[in-house]
Parts: structure tokens; C-alpha cells; sequence
């Protein structure tokens, strides 16, 4: 008996297959946030095998053959596609109980129909099956977005991207999902960065701005702001590893932005007060346009120094932070609503700590109009599982409100990471089948399908005001 | 079939409903925490309508319904006590999974015996019934205590308050149930404050002691606890939302004391010291009465300053915070130990991440004579809920000594939420009977039985001698 | 009907039964980490009563009595054994939900055949039944070692310690159990202590190395670990109740050394930097011999004043810290991989909230060649019980690699604690099992109990080199 990834796979409860089966499953998807490449979507990219499409770029996989003894030759290095897809498979027996052991059989089951574990033994038949299969029209970039009912991605971009190849997807007649632009202006925040002043360079010049003070440079981004919004933004994104917040006035910002440009050393302090009122600024260009604004918060990034120097950042050597974030969160939010009004915002934590506090910080910013304003975010990143996800929903449902929840988003680089999407809606099923099967909630389908409807597509279709 | 809070609601085995029916649900109540108006209790008062007695003040309620998008007019604003009710019940069913789907629906159950379901289709109808009821006596003040088997009140209270509604309720030979106050001098811990010279100069009046130093105002301080002392109270309470510990000598403190009096400004550590010092003071004073100190750990307050502007605090817009406390918990215990020996105390947290802080911290004050002397107070606030209480139990479990734990509280400003205590007693039992049925504690209903009546009732009438 | 402990106790599904009978019961031990007293071992110690081998040094069972109200003459003071044995018995059923019932019950059955609930009724009886049979020869420390098939045991030991014992035991042809010290230099590392000089001097003697200045330091320690290391440790250990870490030069910290030489009082800053460097330097040595570094992290200890000064310290008065590690964590472990590379590493958490933490920092130090070479230990003091160790086992899940995991060990002081193992291991089967029930791994107990044979046993023999 092979009980493994069924079709009740993670659904408990009878209550809970029917909420899968009859609400959840056949829900559009608007992936609201993700790492795809706007290229490879204009070019309609076709893969040359399993490594390209699977293993490239994927440092959570890249982490686990760390861990299982795997050599950086057959993970990063110059072996051959084939013996990376090797090692992995040699690595894949060694995952369980890990997510990846899901994700990786849940991508081979729904793209390529392969049913079988993958290990030492079964690789090189799925290496050659899957080559085949990529070959296929089905499993171009596009191909693979329609055939999960992907109805709109909306990439991460740097302020300064020309959003090009956003122009060509959308100027394409023949193809009709939605990819939009996000704005992530993480260069211009961390300005204690080394590269502030190069970015700041091209800023100018891809704005046409000549930037000769932090006036200029607000100028500039915001330029950009409505650049992206002409090509059909509606969301930004922080990455805010720490999340530092002085206040400060304009003159003292001003002042700090001369430092800089003057080569100055910046203090903990002056970049706290720059971080702080630079993320006020953008918070209003954001609500005067109706943006989203996504904050995403508790990483510690680069840990291994020696690593980093050979392979750069984005490799796996991310790890949870622990920085003390209720009282600068609420400072920032709390003066960002007292300068301009909160834009719609969507918190996000890489620590399961911090469930409690963000789950409770939302509700004191909620305004009384729009519903489920201000967000707390799908389990993110590490939290992209099963217990994560559990966590971030029980925290919202207990602290918030988890009908107004915007639901899932792949934060993905990979084309096959939309069963992701699958797996979310077994979990927000199973979850809130239990409540019925326990009696905590009716036991009424049409009142919680509606949640599990709303919670998997209307609610993002509202929010993110799409239609 | 609807299964939704029936008899064996949240008992999920037969050995639950068998602990909660046999040894729970019939235990009269001691609410030795809570924030009733003594007043509505001393004039029995009755309520004009359901928002009256529901609505009012529910600043839970409150923030769900800002984040439904409902506007502050039909929260706190002027529109009719109808329209508020209709903007609550059109939000009701957007709370699936949050407490308050469940508060509601059994506080509408068992004081109105309402099994309908509210929502924008029931409201009108259950508006009307239950006008129809608060009419009745049964729904005075008094009596709702009563239906509950309330047999103790401990109320929250300034010590510059007079205590005439708990000398009138005391005198009325018709009324059985105690009603004590409680101690709640977080005016005068809070030197930071504006308002912390106008209450010093109300505390010098209504103790009738001149108070020209720190030392004037601890003969105040203790004069009002002497006074609360003949007036029945047997606890204090503290709102300690920062805890600050710094060690200070008399000196140091007289100093701080001076500085405020002179109005000049206090810096941090002044106000650490103060903080500390004072509480080892009332601590002593507690101590010698053989009173309990309570402790309200990990709130963060008022977040939001523009509401705040328009509402003042407890209106809905706190959240939970997550300062160290380790340490200066541990620093502050053992001072008050070392100093006059701590009173029986009892520690609070609203971040459950402090649980395992905290139920260890108290093993290291047990102190060989009182069982279960230093307690973990049950889940507070937004832990009020079914995984909240299942937290703090499990980590009493755990690092402490359940079957000595004093048990469920209200903490509620509402007459109508005792419901709270029946679902505490089911929570219980339900993790109790599941030790049962899994093997994991004895087959035995006496011995397990026991230890529910004790945590129900019996363990509170030890710790707070109320014999 | 009682079904408290019986076969299948922990185990809720017939899969996590077939796992634990078929694959983990029967493994031996390798216990490699405890506090067993190597003079017990090579005397080969029997045991007056169940007092002596029970309670004495107990602090769980001792912290349990003072919550209990029990008189401090009978848990450390000066009464009868019998008379402190039927305090504890009295205290046990008010144990129900706390490890203390499981540990204490199973060894009572494992060890002496005892079935029975212990409390006051059946208390004489047992301690007349455990004193006839401690005169048995199977109640010998080594016997008692032998019955539970221990294979290995890595001992605890001050680096000035003679190791006379594990000689003697090593050269003891009739006694097969490896019994091996670790070095734990806690009173190398903290500078700040007193008695730091005064263990300097016992260093600078046994080493044979006159220690005039901070290199002469490193040199008698080094000089320790290789006597250590031709006494067989393979292992050393480090309580870091406060993690420190500041980056330091060689010459910084000389001068550190000699300010403490000279009687100076050091600054926070200096304690951290000597702490780090001296650590660095230590892992080193470690590193260059193939030892496993072992950091316990997160205690808070001695936390009441009055009673340290009466009992001094490990006797109940620690409890759970919540210091802020991951970047004094990353910043120490990226030193040290940078200046040797890091040797295998075994980290250690009191807090469970830091589990996140440190089940991704793990893997970020991976090196690609030593499968699981940085590990995340198992549920440490009051986390060794069901929730603490399905807490640590479902982090370790999901962000690491749980397969590779060496699994239990004692951490313990008593020859009685060996079914600590069982605990775990049924703890372990038990959360396994439900993965297979559930279909989140594959049906197949080959590759299964696999992983069940590898953490009870094999990881362990490949991580320490053992064979």
C-alpha cells in the first residue's frame, strides 16, 4: 500500500477533501509576488532538461546537498547537468520529512506525470523522461503559467529596469496572462550599502533626474514610481532584513544623504533615520497611487563569509533572524499613517516568533474602509510548508481576520513552483476542515466555501483591485 | 448536520466529555481578575439592549470590525445602538476561526439561549429577542453573576478610589457574592507620565498625608493598601507593559523622586530604577498582608497615535510586544526575595513566546511552604482563545506544576462573558482526557478528576484563602 | 481499564508501533553527552537506597517538591533518605502532565519491574521492594549501563582532570563500554568569574606550562586537549549561557588577559572579545583533531540569590533565557569557519522559540563533505520530554535534514536515565509513523525504518567515529 501523495494527500478529514475538492482546487491563481523572469516569460523560454529547469538558481536544494555531503562541484560548480540532477537524486531519500520532499514529487507528479520516488535508482529513467517531456510545447514558460490557471504574476523589479520585456508580454494579443512589474527598491534604502552611489547613478540617468541631494534623489524614485505604474504596477516590495526606525526630520535626512554622497561613514543611527523616513516617503508615493506596499521581514542573509566570497548572495547561506521588531514596526507604521495614511500593506516574517506580533500589529492599522487593509502575509520562505503555513494561518485566524486573508504566492524563481498553490489550498483546507469535523465552526459549505473561495482567489482580485 | 458548539463542543474524546461533565461544568466560579464596574454591580444595573451590554467598551469586537472595513461611525461613533448591532452582525460571519466566532455565539446561547447563527439575516430577529430579555430580571447585573455561580468578584482598581460601591455591595445582606478590589497602582509605577503629579497630589488628598518626598509618598502608598486591606482585597495588580529593572538604592530613588517633583526630565535609567525600587517596596507591603501580586507582562500599547487622538487607550488598537524579560524579571524577583520575601505572585504574558521563560522562571521562587506559590497566569487577552490557553497550559505541564495551577480568570469588562470559564474548563478537560485516552496519565477519573475540580475551583480558594 | 504506559505508550498508529518494535527498540546506546560521575563507573558503585541513586542531585525532582510546598529539609536537608523518598512520592501525583511522571514511572518500570503508581499509599512498599533490589548485582553503574546495551558514554570533564578514572576504566579488560571524557573549558572561557586565576594556576600545573601571559594560556589548554584527546575524547562541550561575540585581534586580547592578570575589572566589550577569540582559537584545536564542538545556549542560571548562597549552583534555580542569538551566532561560527574552518558542530538550545534559529544556521555552515556536519542536538533540560523534543525533531524537519541527525542523548547524571532513549525513540517512531499514516512519506518501511536504525544509532557511530 502506497498511502504517499494521494488525492488526499494532506486533507484529514472528509470535511476537508470536499472543501479541496469543490472550492479550492479548481481557483484560478494570482501569483501577487514571485522571482520569475519577465525574459523568459516575453521569450516563451523552453528548458534543455530537469537541471535547467529544476535545479539551476534553487539554493534550497543547493542547501540540502550541503547538508547531505555533496561536493559544491555537482551543485554550483562544473559538473555536467546530468551528475547535478545525479546528486540531487542521491540527496532527494535523505529529505524526508523536509518540504522539499513534497515540493519535488508534487512538481513531478502534476508537470510531468512522473508518479515514482526519486532516488539513485529511478533518476536517470526520470532524467531521460523529463528531457523528453521539456522538449514538448507544454513545457514552455508560458505553457507551464496557463497550465496551472495562473491568471496574473507579478515579478520583482529594480526601479531602475527598463520593464521592457513587461511591455512585450503585454503588447502580445496571443497571450493573456497579466505579468506585471513590482517595485523593489531595496538599492536606494540600504544606503549603507557600497553600491548606493553607483545605483544612485544610474537612478539619475534612467530618470532623466540629476540627483544633487536626497530632494533630487525623492524626485527620482518617485519617476520611477509612476513609470512602473504607467506599466501596470500596483504592488512594491521591501526586503527588510533589519528593520531600523529613528525618527527624523528632512533637514537631518538631507544632511545624512550628504555624508554619503560626500563619502562619509554613516552611523547605526544616521541609517536608521534615513531607512525610516525614506520608507515614509515611498509609503505616500504608494497610497497616493493605491499601491501595495509588501514588507518582508526576520531574514539574516550571507552568514557564510567564505561562501559568499565565491558564489555571491542568493546561494543558501540565508538563515532566520531574531531582531526585536514590535516597537520599530509600530513606529514606522504608526508614522507612516500619521504622514500620508497607510497604503495597503502586507507583512511578511521569515521568523514564526514574530506570528503573534504581526498578526496583532495589523489590526491597529486597519481603517475601517477597505477590508483586510493591512495584511499579514502567507509563511514565507523557510515557512513555505506545511507547519508554516499552519502557524501563519492559526496566528491570523486567532489574532485577525482570516476571511480577508489574500492567501498564497510563490515567491519563486521556478516555473514549477505553482503547485505550491496546490499545496497552500490542502492546507487552508485540511485546517479549516477540522474546525468543521470538531464542530468549531458550522458545518455549513456554502458559508465555508466561501471563505476557502475567497481566501484562494476573490479576496487578491479585490485586494490588489485586478479586475 | 450541525455540529457547531454542541454538548461535546472542543471535548474530542469520550474521557473529555466525561472529565468536563462529572468534574468541570459544575464548579462554581472565583473570578479573581477582572475589570466589572463595581458600580453596575452595586446598582444592579439593567441593560436597554444588546449593544449596551455587548458592544460597549468590546474593543475586540471593535477591532474586528475595523478590519471588516465597517467605519469608526457604527464602532464608536454616533450612529444608533441598532446600526452598530446590524455593523456587528454583518461582520460575524467574517470571524470564522477567531475567538470571538466562538465568545459570541455561546455568550448568545447561554444567557439568551440563542442557537441561531448571527449574521445579517438574523440580526433584526435576535435584536429583538434579546431587547425583549434584558428587560427581564434575570438579566440585571446581579443576576447574571449568579446564573454562573459566581461566588468571588476580584475587580481592578486606582488606589485613590473610594471602594463606596464595594462597601455597598458588602453591606447588602441580599447579595452573596463577594466582590473584593483589587489593587492596580500602575499610577504610580509610571513616573514617566504626564499625569503622574495630578494622581500623586489625588493619592496625598484621599490618603491625607502630605506627600513632599519618595518616602512621603510610600506612607501614602501603603496607607492605601491598608485601606483596600480593610476593604477585602486580598490582590494587586500590575500593567508592567515594559518591564524595567535596574538596580537603585533609597538614595538614588529619593534623587528621582526630587527631579520629576522639580519637573525635570527623567532619563531611562531614572526611570528603571524608580520602576524597580517601587515595586520591591509595594512588593514588601504585599508580602506582610499576605496578599497575591499580579503581573501583566508583553503588551504593547496605542500604537496607532492618530486614533489614540480621537479615543484615548483601550479602544482597540494594542498589540503584543516582545522586549527581553529574562533578565529583568529574574533581577526583580529576586530582589523582592531577597528584600521582604516575595509575596504569592502571579505572572502574565501576552507573547507567548514568553511561556517557557516564564514557567520556569516561577520554579525558581517556589519557596518549600505554599504549593504553587509563584503561578503562570492563564493565556491573557489575545491568548484568551482555545490555542492560547492550550499554550500556557502545555507549558505549565511541561516546566511547572499543573495540578497547582490556580486556573481561569475573566480579565473582562462584560457581564456576559462567564461563557469564558466554560470554555476554559473544556480546553482543560479536552487536553486532559486526550493525556487519558492516549495513555499518557492514568485511567483513573478520581485521581484526574481531582486535579480538574482543583484547577477549576478548589486551588483558588487555597491560594486566595477565601474561606 | 489503564492504559497509562503500556506497550504502545506515545505511539498513536499501528505505523509508528511496527517502527519502534521493529527498528528502534533493539539499538544500543551511544550516549554522547552526560554528566554520569566516571568514579562511579570504574568502582562500579552500587546504591544504599532509592534515595541515594534517585533523588540525590536530582533538580527536577527537587524543583518539583519546593512548588509542591515541600519543606527544604526533606528535598536537600538534613532528613532521613526514607523520610525524603515519601516526600517525593507525596509530590508525584501532583506531577501529572510534567516529564517528571513519565521519567519517573518508566524508570521505576524499566529498572526495577515496578508497575505500580508511586505515591503515598504505595511508597514504603516500593522503597523496601528497590532496596532489596539494589543489593542485586544487575544494580551496579555498570550493570546498570550493560542492561540498557550502552555502548559508548562521553562523560563530562574539567580540563585539569586527571582522567584517572576513564583510564582505569579503559585498562579494565572485563568492561566493555567505552567510557570516554569530553573537555568542557567553561572556566577557560569565563574570563569574568573569580575563580578564573585560581583555575589558571591548577591549569598552568597540571599542563606543566607557566602561564605568564594570554599565549602561554592557549598553549596549556592546547596541551589539554591532546592529553584528552590520547585519553580518547573525540568531543568537547561549551555552556554558553550568554552568547558573546566581538571581533578581536591576537593583541587585543593579550591585553584583556593581562588586564585580568593585574587584578583590572574588564568591560563587557572585553569579556565578549576574549570569549570569541578564545573560542575561535579552541575550535581550532578541535577542528585539527577531528573533534565534535558541542554549545549549549540559552540558560539563565542561579536566578535566586538567597538560595544559591544556601545550596550554590545545578540545584533547580535555572531557567529559560531569551538573549538574542543569530548574529552572535553567525558572527562566531563565521570566524571560526574562516580562521580553521569549523569542526563538526553540535548546538544546543534551552529556548525552543530559538529552534527556527538554529535549524537554518546549521545550514549554513554545511561544508559538502561530512554529511549533517553541523548539528542541531537534540531537546536539551527541560526540553528533553515529548513537546520539547517534537518541536526539535519538526524544525529540524523542516529546515534541515532530519536523516542525518545523530540523535539522543542522556545529558544526565543518573545511571537511571538510560530509558530516556526509549522515550525518545518512541517519541521519534511516533512522529514518523503519522507521516507514513498521513501519506507524507512513502509507505515503506524499508526506507523508513532506515532512517529510524540512522538517528538511533548509525549517525551516530559515523559522526563520532566510532568504530
Amino acid at each position: 500500500m502506497n498511502k504517499f501523495m494521494k488525492e488526499d494527500f494532506l486533507l484529514e478529514t472528509k470535511e476537508a477533501e470536499i472543501l479541496y475538492d469543490n472550492y479550492a482546487k479548481d481557483m484560478p491563481i494570482i501569483d501577487f509576488h514571485c522571482h520569475l523572469s519577465p525574459k523568459e516569460i516575453a521569450e516563451d523560454k523552453k528548458y534543455k532538461n530537469i537541471t535547467e529547469i529544476w535545479l539551476d538558481g534553487d539554493h534550497y536544494k543547493w542547501r540540502a546537498m550541503r547538508a547531505n555531503g555533496i561536493e559544491e562541484k555537482y551543485i554550483t560548480g562544473d559538473a555536467s547537468d546530468y551528475e547535478k540532477f545525479m546528486a540531487w537524486a542521491k540527496t532527494m531519500p535523505y529529505c524526508l520529512g523536509n518540504p522539499l520532499y513534497h515540493w519535488s514529487h508534487l512538481e513531478l507528479k502534476r508537470y510531468f506525470g512522473i508518479d515514482e520516488l526519486l532516488n539513485e535508482s529511478t533518476a536517470d529513467d526520470i532524467w531521460n523522461r523529463t528531457k523528453e517531456l521539456l522538449e514538448k510545447d507544454d513545457f514552455s514558460a508560458r505553457r507551464l503559467l496557463e497550465r496551472q490557471k495562473v491568471e496574473v504574476v507579478c515579478t520583482t523589479d529594480d526601479p531602475i529596469d527598463s520593464l521592457n520585456y513587461h511591455r512585450d508580454i503585454r503588447e502580445d494579443k496571443d497571450f493573456n496572462i497579466k505579468v506585471l512589474p513590482t517595485l523593489r527598491p531595496d538599492k536606494g534604502i540600504k544606503i549603507e550599502n557600497d553600491e548606493f552611489l553607483d545605483w544612485m547613478d544610474k537612478l539619475a540617468k534612467v530618470s532623466d533626474i540629476e540627483i544633487k541631494n536626497y530632494e533630487d534623489f525623492l524626485k527620482a524614485l518617485e519617476n520611477r514610481v509612476d513609470f512602473f505604474h504607467e506599466n501596470g504596477a500596483r504592488v512594491s516590495d521591501h526586503g527588510l532584513d533589519t528593520l531600523l526606525y529613528m525618527d527624523a526630520s528632512l533637514e537631518e535626512v538631507i544632511e545624512i544623504f550628504n555624508k554619503k554622497l560626500n563619502g562619509e561613514v554613516l552611523t547605526n543611527d544616521d541609517i536608521a533615520k534615513y531607512q525610516g523616513y525614506t520608507i515614509i516617503q515611498l509609503a505616500k508615493m504608494y497610497n497616493e497611487r493605491n499601491w501595495v506596499m509588501q514588507l518582508h521581514l526576520g531574514a539574516i542573509r550571507n552568514n557564510n563569509k567564505r561562501m559568499f566570497g565565491k558564489l555571491g548572495p542568493d546561494t543558501g547561506f540565508d538563515s532566520i533572524g531574531d531582531q526585536l521588531i514590535a516597537r520599530p514596526l509600530s513606529d514606522l507604521m504608526n508614522r507612516i499613517e500619521d504622514n500620508s495614511g497607510l497604503p495597503k500593506t502586507i507583512l511578511y516574517t521569515l521568523n514564526s516568533g514574530y506570528n503573534e506580533i504581526i498578526a496583532t500589529m495589523i489590526g491597529n492599522f486597519q481603517d475601517g474602509k477597505t477590508p483586510g487593509k493591512i495584511q499579514f502575509g502567507s509563511g514565507w520562505w523557510f515557512h513555505d510548508q506545511k507547519d508554516g503555513m499552519e502557524k501563519q494561518l492559526t496566528a491570523l485566524a486567532n489574532f485577525g481576520m482570516l476571511r480577508r486573508f489574500v492567501g498564497m504566492l510563490t515567491d519563486s524563481r521556478s516555473f514549477l513552483s505553482y503547485t505550491r498553490h496546490e499545496y497552500f489550498r490542502r492546507v487552508l483546507c485540511n485546517l479549516v476542515g477540522n474546525w468543521m469535523n470538531n464542530g468549531e465552526v458550522p458545518y455549513d459549505y456554502n458559508l465555508i466555501g466561501s471563505m476557502i473561495e475567497e481566501i484562494c482567489y476573490y479576496n487578491s482580485i479585490d485586494y490588489f483591485e485586478l479586475d
